[in-house]
């Protein structure tokens, strides 16, 4: 019978053998993925208001993070909802960001609007949604900034691998992935957070990998155990949802972080960083 | 607990409700999704060459098709696989399908590109891969050309209405929905063909809905009975992969039906359509 | 990496090959599964009373089942739901079956049952649950008696034609496969019923194929047009929740059709049958 | 539309507000789930010879497991593979198990083995296949021993707690949850661990949950990261295989480590332990 043949046979650039070492991504902003030093990007889903973006990276900077993440440009499943501020969001969230000494990590969607976004960011985020926009993959790899590659919805990890090979094929090695949860077919959590791909990638890419437990499970209270899960692991950082009123929030707020739960996390997490031989970001004197 | 919302109560222009009548998409090649008419869309997965594009043109109109497909831009999980021949493609596609009376239904992955592919195409493929790509979907909705909306490879069914609102809502009312199978944890297949979404789609929208079973299922064995099964679900049409030589096909060769075993296809289908009350298209005199 | 390994390969007496000819399994009732004449079984999911059983039985005989079905003992999720009738259930399970000529057709779930549940049945149903449930297939397997073993919520081909092997292991040759949809991420359905599997069984296996389309989309609307698809697809026969008053079913009323819309059922089945080169029962004249 | 309605609702016996504290499960060998403690299965998927069980015991019992598992019923897809030594089986377990103070944990598959089974163990393990065997669930519930209940292969959260409702409500209070991944459409893994139930059954039961990272991802190497993972995700207690010899293993020895493999994991997992607040069992001073 004719089988679907998974390609990573076909992988090159991003397999574990391409590199003598496994790769380590640094941003111009000083953060780092893939030494001991673990990555904490942290921050709402959408950027909202000056006065939302500044509360949250002050907050998230205090706690330890040293990227904030934000969203100016919105996939949305719905047209009529919040599309996110374009290109006065990544205003915010830059000016933000270098007041707590943070690095920038946002979403692109467009290839058009990767030039723009590449000016505010320190890294191009590309969503699950697009993992597999193949145009989306070539801008971006031929910007040359760093890019965080999200899993898709159902995407293999032999997809997920190609997509990365489509990023460093365009000459771009500063590339980390993030497993985000999967889909399933059990509605008690939003997605299946795959934490098995963590030693999986170890072995397969010489890339680094962080883990998104907000969207990964869609729900807070669970964003702290599944945070330590991942770290324990081995994943090289977290991304985590952090809105000053999650209630309020114009998007993820049910899986959004108040300031001081991710504080706590941060707290609860250093003694299992500890553990694996990993250590968090310093405090942000700034905040 | 927090459980993730179907977007579905927010559809507007998609729903069943929002015309009196289902909607019948007709293109100006004279193809029609949606009445009694079936649409028989019939080609290759990549145009590979003249020889080969007027070969399958020339075979699938003399069986009664109506509609000619076949890929210039290919979405390919990975960058060393063949990735179309781009505009030459789409002149080869274009030319082929001018000779038999055909009409042209072709993928276009990137929105910069959709002027181009409009240019030679009664009727813009917007992919699996692309579905949530909502800059896509954007400049496709508004160049006004019919659009065939391909489900996500794990997109639920409100998902999927959401991303024909974003067509609809930038004006393009030419929008026809088409099944092509949904990721599964068997492999027996390469998907799972979801036909209930046939008369589940009827329900829910008064768009035309179209079912591709060579996607569906990967296997050319299966895509008589699973075409001749969508008509008894009530589809308006098929989307079917042919290629004179599927052992030497570029991509899609194991799922790509010989012309013989089209026309036969064909043959078993007319009386099925006719049970339900549909209709085949006239073999062309073309061919 | 090591992989999952499917067994099909060790597939002995269940694989097409092991037979000449496919197999017709034939009740003493005197239905058949595999010939051109289709199976129809037809019933409430659960026995709940005298009335409810004969007026079912009667209704479905009338517009052409050849098969009641109904449930005596229930799987059940929850253990405060309605557990079924069991003896009792059995009893008016076959009294109504006799008094319309109709086989019947009920579910067994515990291997120390299969004797008592054989005397009243002219096929053992093993259910989606108990796909796998070894002690359970052994024993029905020796019990010699006629088989209907349904498809596991997320049994993989292989699986369930190595559970078949099983019971055709245990001497009993007499094992029909019914298709009821498998777990999917999307809600839309209950299930994903994955008819490509009709005519891929048609390839690997030797044993008939039926399809429950009231289970396999959990929606009663839903019923006629993928009963019509299924024939279509090749399948050799239905198992459709027939209820007098859905509205007032212990269990799974959301799927199950009034006895007018099951005749309308068979009323539309009828051409697309023939078209197939099927027929359907004729209409009991008991009824 | 009809929907599928979870049925937690309707939980009483497990749901976390059924007691005021949440349950610790002890068995006479010593061992605990739910405290402090951490409970530490380990040993073959199944019981092949004196010899072979007992060096695994006596390997695990030096590297801190406090519970011997093995099976001697056996669920196999296949008829023709190895299905386990019975009775026999048992009594290798028993004796092995008491050599090294280890409790024994196994599985049973049959409501009629329940007796025999709880004669040798000190705890019945219901497989995954087996989560909604009704009848066995009852069965095990009767007999008071403590039961180790595993998702079944596609289980949602909401039908695994009323699987445990099914043993609490015969008058069984020793229940322990055990996550050993789910079914997924990526083959990279055997099944998706999902670590996330985890902290979602501390909220929604007052049961102890293990996890499984041998089935749950089916690659040896991957043990260890994801039992460091499950620990701090809050898990009670870990179920491992180990066997003497993977290569020659009968059953699952591509997920099986080696004895040193399984002591380099307990030695890993200490300060990981130590990070969130919970302890390894002692290594046995008998091994």
């Amino acid at each position: 019978m004719d089988r679907y043949q998974p390609p990573t046979r076909e992988l090159k650039l991003a397999r574990r053998e391409a590199r003598s070492e496994r790769t380590v991504v640094r941003l111009e902003s000083g953060a780092s993925f893939g030494g001991d030093l673990l990555a904490i990007a942290a921050g709402p889903c959408s950027v909202e208001s000056a006065e939302q973006i500044d509360a949250t990276a002050k907050a998230v900077a205090r706690a330890g993070a040293n990227l904030l993440r934000g969203g100016a440009f919105k996939p949305r499943t719905s047209p009529y909802a919040f599309q996110g501020l374009g290109q006065r969001g990544l205003e915010l969230l830059a000016a933000a960001a270098g007041r707590y000494g943070l690095g920038v990590v946002t979403e692109v969607m467009d290839p058009r609007d990767v030039p723009l976004v590449a000016r505010y960011a320190d890294m191009l985020q590309i969503g699950a949604r697009n993992m597999q926009n193949f145009a989306l993959l070539r801008e971006a790899g031929e910007s040359g900034k760093p890019v965080l590659l999200k899993r898709g919805l159902s995407a293999t990890v032999d997809e997920w691998l190609m997509a990365a090979e489509y990023l460093l094929l365009a000459g771009n090695e500063k590339v980390v992935l993030c497993e985000r949860g999967v889909r399933s077919f059990d509605q008690a959590t939003r997605n299946v957070l795959d934490l098995s791909v963590v030693p999986l990638l170890a072995e397969l890419t010489h890339l680094p990998v962080i883990v998104d437990p907000s969207h990964g499970t869609g729900i807070a209270r669970l964003v702290e155990p599944m945070s330590m899960a991942a770290i324990a692991a081995g994943a090289d950082g977290l991304l985590v949802e952090v809105h000053p009123d999650p209630a309020s929030a114009v998007s993820d707020g049910s899986q959004s972080l108040r300031p001081e739960a991710f504080a706590g996390l941060m707290e609860a997490l250093a003694p299992v960083a500890a553990s694996v031989g990993r250590r968090l970001p310093a405090a942000s004197l700034a905040a």
